[in-house]
């Protein structure tokens, strides 16, 4: 059984035109050169390159100028790249069908770099298991996992909010002694990790380092097992990422008071459960679902 | 810009016979009747049931019985659990984008418990960072964070397999402080997940304690940050799990050891790094992503 696409048409006519046309010319002869079938979409397993032709200036839309220098190597180049970004900003899982050069890789990293993403993990206003106001407790393996996440997908920083002094203190020694003491040396990939960590003393505070970051506030995306507001699905928050940094927010204990989701841009759709309504996952576990639902697509940096 | 499906044609023309006959349906008039719009794949959001024609026995293909009763209610009751199957195996995607009845809800997880999924988290024989073959220690934080990831997601079972008898003595333990002591008080959520651990000296031994319930051995799905193994994709498992009982096995320390990948089935692709090859993830946040990359699709269950 094959589909052509999520969508109803009248009968089986235009269907078998879309399967004859699309087989019919992979037949050398059928399409003029071979070289065309080639250069095509998806034959490469990427979009094609925008394709220009006269005048060279239509309305003020010009043709690149590269396309006109007759260097024909730089040309092919110039035409990858644009490959590769179409590719990366429409049909981004297309990626993972694809084998890529080290030259690819290099150009994909460097465009996904325009996204800015950061976690926030806020321990206070959270609601305890009776539904009142606190201040929760920061959990080692919070830090540990959350960072390690945040190294692998390529985010920007895990910010822990913490408005308990001791706590904070605990959590700075923490760090340093996995960036500086007897941790780094032991392992130096946790090290790698770790650095993401920062801590601060308030949702804002935390808000105004992105800031000076990244020169404008980012995005906040506030999460709730059992909304009461609208939301949006993960994948919708995909092209906020290329406009904008982005900063998922996640409450510990019982999760965010109202007064931290009030200031939030967004609402991601909750994990829900597959057989009944049980959704109750650890910080961890729902911050890795989230980050992988928004930026696994873009994640097949592989080893080998 | 509007896309028709991930495949090249010769020009504009079939597209745009795709759009006309698509959106042409719509105007009331152009289908015979409005009630074969409406029954049509797509526009409940689900795939069409199956439909039958005279005779109603060719080669030994039957109508169901139901279809020639005359009893309109049953068929079209029959008719809605055919089409949510159908859907269900072949593009479950399309049930996130709508709204279920009760019913719908309760015909869905029966089918979907013909899945059964499992983690076996073994402890031993692992990897150490220097690459030697150790027993570790059982955390805490996994037996949590793993038996509500697996509530979450409706799985049969979170088997941890440990070697060392004074290790599983405290897990038992702690399993029984959640089931029967304070904690089972205290937070009954948390009860309903950790019910789902059961301790194992051996991995054979949870491999039958499977066998003796699902009545035939499950497929181990390996998992190798670093692979040196062909792998799969975590979408291309989901047909194994209409057939067979799956285990998702779990390494604790720096990996699993070759001697428990050696009996492993299939592997599974490693969630890979988006920026470089940096993905060392804990086993917390591996088994999470890994569980809604296969299962997720299916998960859906909203809470209102």
């Amino acid at each position: 059984e094959i589909s052509i696409g999520d969508y109803v048409v009248f009968g089986g006519e235009v269907a078998s035109l879309v399967l004859i046309e699309t087989i019919a010319r992979l037949i050398p002869g059928v399409v003029g050169k071979k070289d065309s079938v080639e250069k095509e979409s998806f034959s490469a397993g990427l979009l094609k390159y925008p394709c220009y032709t006269r005048p060279r200036d239509f309305m003020g839309y010009k043709v690149p100028d590269i396309l006109l220098s007759g260097n024909h190597a730089e040309i092919e180049k110039y035409r990858r790249k644009q490959s590769l970004e179409i590719t990366l900003r429409r049909k981004p899982y297309l990626f993972k069908e694809i084998e890529l050069s080290e030259e690819d890789k290099k150009i994909i990293a460097e465009l996904l770099k325009i996204q800015r993403f950061y976690i926030f993990l806020v321990h206070y206003p959270v609601f305890n298991k009776n539904g009142e106001k606190i201040a929760s407790a920061i959990a080692n393996f919070d830090l540990h996992d959350l960072s390690r996440l945040a190294r692998t997908y390529g985010l920007k920083g895990v910010y822990i909010i913490q408005p308990l002094e001791d706590q904070r203190k605990l959590a700075e020694e923490l760090i340093d002694y996995w960036l500086t003491k007897k941790g780094a040396q032991y392992n130096p990939l946790r090290k790698e990790a770790i650095k993401l960590v920062k801590i601060f003393e308030t949702l804002d505070s935390a808000i105004l380092e992105v800031e000076s970051i990244e020169g404008e506030r980012p995005i906040l995306l506030g999460t709730d097992a059992s909304p009461k507001r609208k939301y949006v699905k993960c994948e919708e928050i995909r092209n906020l990422l290329w406009e904008k940094p982005l900063a998922l927010v996640l409450g510990t204990a019982w999760g965010l008071c109202d007064e931290v989701l009030d200031r939030c841009d967004y609402f991601l759709e909750p994990i829900w459960g597959r057989l009944d309504t049980y959704n109750h996952l650890s910080v961890r576990s729902a911050a890795s679902i989230f980050i992988d639902r928004i930026l696994g697509i873009y994640s097949y940096y592989k080893k080998y």
